[in-house]
């Protein structure tokens, strides 16, 4: 049963388990550093489709039932899913998951959502409220580009603070017990927002919430950056993860070589041409369903601290004067069951 | 704690509590049946802000706030915050309560928000993971004509089956113990998708979904419509709530005077023009948070189904050829304990 744990975390008692997890990917991510922990590295980043956001849909489907399969479920066995991703009115969720017919609970919060869905996956699993949950989430250059920025035809530059939003999804299928990756607590981030209005840096703007979540989370649990295996945050890649450890050394917390970002991760920034680093709802889920999470089950790592960061404006907001606020949600994973 | 009852159905063992409640709506809204049991009618829309879009951010502040102010709680107390809306990437909700302060999980179901926030901080509550949860939702008919429609400035004529959004907002608060109506069990909807493509007839996209979560709903509580004082649809409005009640009759279920649709409450349709009837996660909501909650208080309705639906698409998806899926969550209100 989940139990609360100091003001902003939630302990989940039973510990509930990732029973399966998936994560693929586009040609760009799939010649990264992390291309042989993926499930699929798709070269035609159409999927096949006549679209790029019905592509992008193609992609959740796929790591969705990719991470069931491993799981060993169908689908008529999940009782929730949680899904979200960074087009308008969440539709890469929607019409990629359709056909599943599971009691969809569509979830938003940017880039933030893989740690999201996971948590209200666990959530419900430890309540009792479901036996298996899965979590989904996803996001896809094309689509983003054209939606956030600038059609691709027209070629727009991109300034140096800017991250590549990665073609991925990653999905994973939680229950009790079995073999696993353990999520021993959740910590919730509340909208923060110190004036960032440049949608080229949302690295930026998310490195203020990733601070006050994982500060958050600390003061709850009295403990301390290096008692964690790693601690990784969504995709502040260089310029917003640089700041984030700014902001909690003021607080009084310094990292080692613990800390890492998955905006670092996804892609080599001397050969990639990615400039600040990875973004994108598919980038922190692609990173935690392969490299983690596989790390994880091998026990390289026990203990670790999954915060996903998400940048909450839109083009409307930003074209409107509107900073650019951030939010950050936090997953504690363990591989013991106690 | 939350218990599985059925494949689709969750009880809530501790009833949470509705503690406090607001509905805050526009000049026409104002103008219609329900306008005494409004907690605040806006003459003016604009909410005194240069944007529809920072309108409809007030008005979920307004909303947010009153609900908490009546419940006698301050921010700092309540520990999530469930909210969404129908603006790409939840703009209304995102910075209209952005200085709350409150860990906030963004919720996205389209007209289905009311009931899948209320489901999600009713199941935080029972759960233990949380003492007190706010969900919030709002609509406004400007941001929502020049996000889904036309620019009002156009005049687009707007065919008879059309509903008109509303410019509402509504609120609760969600603890344990202490008066108020509570939440017996919630039924969370799956995406049905019947092949409706008509952006102008969203009722008969929408009436498939609601049909689907009642039969479960009923279906894994052994009841039916007439055990209920009210069974009342999110926003299906004439065409949509006409189309229910024959896709319920098909599987059997015939429903008597308790049958009502947010949507046909709302407007009187004979003299203020809005076709169809009214729609958006404001009408719902709004409905919800004002004139069924005031008579549930009453206790002149004891046990009330409350079915808000959605419809999953966006311009883009629409604009791809693709149809419009449905979506509709289920909350049991009752007004005892046990």
């Amino acid at each position: 049963m989940p139990e609360r744990k100091g003001h902003y975390t939630v302990a989940l008692s039973s510990r509930p388990t990732i029973l399966g997890y998936a994560a693929v990917v586009g040609k760009k991510e799939g010649e990264g550093p992390l291309a042989r922990y993926f499930d699929a590295i798709y070269q035609d980043t159409t999927m096949g489709e006549k679209t790029w956001e019905k592509a992008e849909s193609a992609l959740q489907k796929e790591a969705f039932t990719r991470a069931l399969d491993k799981a060993g479920f169908s689908p008529s066995q999940v009782n929730f899913l949680f899904a979200g991703d960074l087009l308008n009115q969440n539709i890469a969720s929607t019409f990629g998951l359709r056909e599943s017919h599971i009691p969809l609970l569509g979830q938003f919060g940017a880039c933030s959502i893989m740690a999201q869905t996971l948590s209200m996956a666990s959530i419900f699993v430890d309540s009792g409220a479901a036996d298996l949950c899965s979590a989904v989430t996803s996001s896809h250059f094309c689509t983003a580009e054209r939606q956030f920025r600038y059609p691709l035809e027209y070629g727009g530059q991109r300034p140096p603070t800017s991250t590549w939003t990665a073609t991925a999804s990653g999905s994973v299928v939680v229950g009790l017990g079995g073999n696993g990756v353990r999520v021993a607590d959740v910590c919730i981030g509340r909208v923060v927002d110190l004036g960032i209005t440049d949608m080229n840096n949302m690295g930026a703007a998310m490195a203020p919430a990733a601070a006050d979540t994982l500060y958050n989370f600390l003061q709850d649990t009295g403990t301390k950056p290096s008692d964690y295996d790693l601690i990784v945050t969504g995709d502040l890649s260089a310029i917003g993860s640089s700041l984030m450890k700014d902001l909690m050394q003021r607080k009084g917390y310094t990292f080692g070589e613990e800390y890492n970002d998955c905006g670092l991760m996804l892609y080599d920034r001397q050969t990639q041409d990615v400039h600040a680093g990875g973004s994108g709802c598919g980038c922190s889920a692609s990173v935690l369903c392969s490299y983690i999470l596989q790390k994880m089950e091998k026990k390289e790592w026990n203990d670790v601290l999954f915060i996903a960061t998400g940048a909450l404006m839109s083009p409307t907001s930003s074209q409107q004067g509107e900073s650019i606020p951030g939010i950050a949600h936090l997953v504690h994973l363990v591989t013991t069951a106690q």
